[in-house]
């Protein structure tokens, strides 16, 4: 059963490199100083599990009982700038590509792995049985440090424009507390941790997105 | 006494309505897809109430408890999207006009609902006597959903720029707060609901706006 | 002993109202109306120590408990808004600039007061030994007022761009809690709140800045 914690560590890891990756560069488009590039960069890989905690009373949130993501964000950050700020080139041309492809798997797999990391602490914490909070916890795991993120960089949320982003993070969080009760929990965890980055790669290369009202999409980057 | 809690039980769903549609309408008009207009519709009408459990420790909030409002403005949201989207038409003219008196109207009684529901929240909770609590209490879960959908969505609080709008919450708020201690609690419960009912109507016709520092209103709308 | 609690106090309240006045600044530049300028007044006062009391379960936050700061901060709001609103000349020309030098200063000691502040409200409810817990709580305390006031009047938060603000509290933070093992409490509180004070003016002083990625500062006010 060991290899499923293990699996499910190295899926947090990566995810945690492309949050605090993508929350530093949103600051770093700001214009924002190292601390602004600090703090949006760690908010954004650990924020979206204190929500989580805040919610449930989870108290002191896990991330100051154990800040081993603090860290891995922190000096996540801190390479990024020092690359970016002593190699500004490297973040044009070929180089630029691949550290966006890359990030954007990373991405996936974090929003996997945040994912059902909230839904196991609803139910450790008692509640398994309040499907639409396991849910909530899930996907504000998964999608809340992206948000405060946004909200401190004082943009609208991307989480709400664009590329199904959160979608994959709810129907994630929807198999696995079905599937949950119907095949060992472990195996659901992986099992749908894996659903949501899928789903979420493929939203991202064929461009998926949600109607809009207005039934045209503005702005179709 | 069952009547008064059926009235109120009335007036929240009005309310919920209201708020819903104003997150979704906020939506619409920044052009986020479907989820965002899901997510800022939800937000308004449930967001206060979350702010106001989370500040007492009421764990987990209310919302998760018992759905029943988030289903409600859920499907308040879908209805508003399918007529939107596939009768854009319908947004102009006589019927927008229409919408919108109806809404106003029931944004007022959310207004008021909400705000005795906050105060009642408190004093369940044990903290009747905390009255600068229990008035904050009552005032966040009326404007607070409001709050939360004007930062996502990327604005200025409207609360905090127009009309005299949380003004009548926390009139009403103070008055509940003062009133049960001489009336029956639910009779002073309905009558600062109508009261501030009353104070937003008035407000919103007469266009009353608190004074600004600089002596004169830029945005007289 | 009671000597260092007065000292406490006085530094807490100064902080208050350059806090408050700060608040009543922004909301004034952006056109808000009074109640606008009261909230954001009142809430870069006393907003820090409120993330700070739900972060750790200190239910209701001690704001609710003791309204004094509330209070004084909304004093202070009323005061600067009838004297802006009747004598709009003081707030030009020399007036002006000896109000932005002394609430500069009030402003400093503000921010050392509520970082030893939120780290007393952490060593007291048992998070002593959480050393990141601790130093988070006392930064909080003191940032995190003027986060929401940014936040809710839709800029980047001041914080995250300029002068070295954070980075005061975070070294003042972090002394407190290390040197707090080495010598008396009460003096490593004055002494850490002292420090706080000193790198924020030398920080605006000589206008230190934290680097960019960029490698240039934009804007170099």
């Amino acid at each position: 059963m060991e290899i499923h914690w293990t699996m499910l560590f190295a899926l947090e890891a990566a995810g945690t490199i492309a949050f605090a990756s993508s929350g530093a560069m949103v600051a770093i488009e700001k214009n924002l100083d190292l601390l602004g590039i600090i703090v949006l960069g760690v908010i954004t890989a650990v924020g979206g599990g204190m929500i989580r905690d805040i919610t449930i009373g989870n108290i002191p949130p896990s991330l100051f009982r154990n800040p081993v993501y603090v860290w891995m964000s922190l000096i996540t950050v801190l390479l990024l700038f020092l690359v970016i700020r002593f190699h500004p080139r490297i973040m044009e041309g070929r180089y630029r590509s691949t550290y966006e492809k890359v990030m954007n798997i990373f991405d996936a797999v974090g929003l996997g792995a945040f994912t059902v990391v909230g839904i196991n602490t609803a139910i450790e914490a008692g509640y398994g049985d309040y499907r639409f909070l396991a849910a909530f916890l899930g996907v504000v795991t998964g999608v809340g440090g992206g948000m405060l993120r946004d909200i401190m960089a004082n943009q609208t949320p991307y989480v709400l424009r664009k590329h199904f982003y959160a979608c994959a993070s709810i129907i994630g969080a929807v198999c696995y507390i079905f599937l949950r009760e119907l095949i060992p929990g472990n195996s659901a965890m992986l099992l749908c941790a894996f659903l949501v980055v899928i789903i979420r790669l493929l939203a991202t290369r064929y461009r998926w997105n949600l109607p809009r009202a207005s039934g045209k999409s503005k702005d179709r980057r």
